[in-house]
């Protein structure tokens, strides 16, 4: 039941990215749940992690590999998290990257492992490990399609996005993928992506618009409130478009990369949140009037994650009071109630501390009515603001996530 | 769906306390919506109210009534919650503590107003005008049963707490009633609450006693973590049992007070959680093993309001790995993974970082399937700990809160 997403994108061949994908039967028969992505030599990598403490045995992998030398192959399977698995999880991510590293030639470090799917059980590395061959011998810069279904897991449809942007007479590409439904309130990346693009620039820069992206895409959506284990963002830099190497952020190339760059991040993110699990409404909420914009985003992640907000809005009732409760409660030092105004869709509900005067019903229930739902809080403080997006909460959540282990 | 909730108790009689019910047709016909408390002259009378901002016009009204005489009156209506309606909420408040204060001849601020329902709605002051004469006739000290019907909302089952005890020979009685089942994560008091005693006790130490058993009951339970706009509970001593003034904590009937008042706080606050919407478990979060109370505190809380966790607990499903990234989210500083140890129902389900070497998925099943569920975290950190209550998450919440309107 994915709201408004939209059909997987015709993302065009990267240069200097090739994929491969293949079967491991690590859940179920007849999935494509192993994905490769092989980096040229001299692409710029730069990554996001989550910040759980308890992150799961690849992201330690991945960590330390990066650490250590530039990453020339991604390898990701679905179906198992490798999270909760002390030790013996890391080894075993280790033994995938290994079997790998020899047969593509190139030194472990240069392996970086992706893992996905349920939480605490032993990761089979010995199904992955078998996977690895097919996975190398379909490697093409044309499987952007087959990438975004393998990377999925209670995912209902694949999430993609590009751009092209032309400079100074010569055209650049940026292609990624994402995944993730449910534990979705990413914290420094979401569950997984991967964006490509065939821009030079330096691995510092890199890193820094990886993380103002993020700030603006990954980081500002939540479905349930819950940081995963496994988040990670991966941004690749192949170089092949063949510009002079971008170092920084004042050049006019770097700007239309940076813009080009965070749409594609959001439409990431917002593909997440649309296909949210049980997910019937697309729920923009922007605090604006903070003093801070700290504020702003936590006021906003607070309307985000209450479940008596998401109900109301999965039964499309403009039961506002909730909203009002929480913007009291989320701990915004120095609030004054009486400045507090509500938007929703345009219709101005709450003013003054209260209902507006010419608040009617009909308005909030014509205001609650669209699938895509634009709360605006004005704190009536400041001029700082923020904006997360999130899904309401439904009857299908609870079955999703009920039944996930069934 | 109350879980393990007992039958409402037979409350005693408090010597010094009358209470009355009326219909005032609020929200419901044939249903008692008005209750009053009248207090004899004399008694200490401490108090607890919600820390949300937005907190509601009732409120704000009982603080400053509070402040400037002794209380005499409770004049409790359900239906509606005077919340998010501005100044004339405030208004309407006190037009409804006018009309009593008139009836019964005590000042008008000797009169508290409290109300719970929906928010945002202008409370229908004339109606509850109207019930007053026939509250005031019901007036009678063994009316706590139809009080403890008369406060509820969406709650299934009345909820009520007594203990009687004895020292050096003569006996001493606690009573006492609460509401809540939905917006529960109370910050100061829960929804509604209620307890007289006839102990006489210094107006300051009941302030501090009411503040210490809160912390250990009403601010530790949390149903789906949207703290109310009209949190109260109001703890009366009349003194009536004829001893000498208790002002110290340090004597040893304060001792056996504090003792048997905390009980009833408790069982009061857990009646709720098990009444709490759509529950079918009652929960125990324990975590210890930590270095300062706040990291027990935070990580039971951000345990109890996983929507993850809330679902497989819905399920029965020993879906462990969902606490874990829970724990590791929790932002506990200095967290090492590889020392946390996970207990459900008496089971070892995880240590060092992982699946326990003897673990086995037959125990998790056995785990999770009585109705009351005890999570054990040691963080192993240190010596700290605290323990919250909650619910699961079910598809009945879901109804509950999207239909609440309707």
């Amino acid at each position: 039941m994915a709201v408004g997403l939209q059909d997987f994108p015709a993302i065009p061949e990267i240069d200097g990215v090739r994929i491969g994908v293949a079967e491991a039967g690590i859940k179920k028969l007849n999935k494509k749940d192993v994905v490769l992505f092989e980096v040229c030599e001299g692409a710029s990598v730069a990554s996001v992690f989550t910040q759980n403490a308890f992150c799961a045995a690849p992201v330690r992998v991945c960590r330390s590999h990066l650490a250590q030398t530039n990453a020339r192959y991604l390898l990701i399977n679905t179906g198992n998290a490798n999270a909760g698995t002390g030790q013996p999880g890391v080894e075993n991510a280790l033994k995938t990257c290994q079997a790998l590293a020899e047969q593509a030639g190139v030194s472990v470090e240069s392996v970086l492992p992706f893992s996905t799917g349920v939480i605490g059980e032993p990761l089979p590395a010995d199904k992955i490990i078998e996977a690895i061959p097919a996975a190398l011998s379909s490697l093409s810069s044309a499987n952007w399609a087959d990438a975004g279904l393998g990377i999925m897991t209670t995912d209902t449809l694949p999430k993609g996005s590009c751009r092209e942007f032309e400079f100074e007479g010569k055209t650049y590409r940026i292609g990624g993928i994402s995944k993730g439904a449910g534990m979705i309130r990413p914290n420094m990346a979401t569950m997984l992506g991967y964006v490509c693009t065939d821009v030079a620039i330096a691995p510092d820069l890199l890193q820094q618009l990886l993380k103002k992206a993020t700030d603006k895409s990954f980081n500002r959506i939540t479905v349930d409130s819950d940081t995963s284990t496994n988040d990670a963002c991966i941004v690749i830099a192949t170089g092949k478009a063949g510009n002079e190497m971008i170092a920084s952020l004042e050049t006019p190339l770097a700007q239309a990369f940076e813009d080009a760059f965070t749409d594609v991040m959001q439409e990431l993110a917002h593909a997440i949140v649309r296909d949210g699990e049980g997910a019937t409404k697309f729920v923009t909420v922007e605090v604006i009037g903070a003093k801070q914009t700290d504020d702003a985003t936590k006021t906003a992640f607070e309307i985000a994650h209450s479940p008596l907000v998401k109900t109301a809005l999965f039964a499309s009732d403009p039961n506002w009071g909730r909203i009002l409760a929480v913007v009291g409660r989320a701990g915004v030092a120095g609030l004054d109630v009486d400045r507090v105004q509500l938007h929703i869709n345009g219709f101005e509900i709450a003013r003054d501390g209260g209902r507006s005067p010419d608040y009617l019903e009909e308005h909030g229930v014509q205001a609650m009515a669209p699938e895509d739902i634009h709360i605006l809080v004005n704190l009536g403080m400041g001029d700082s603001a923020d904006t997360v997006w999130t899904t309401d909460f439904s009857h299908e959540y609870v079955t999703i996530n009920a039944e996930y282990r069934t």
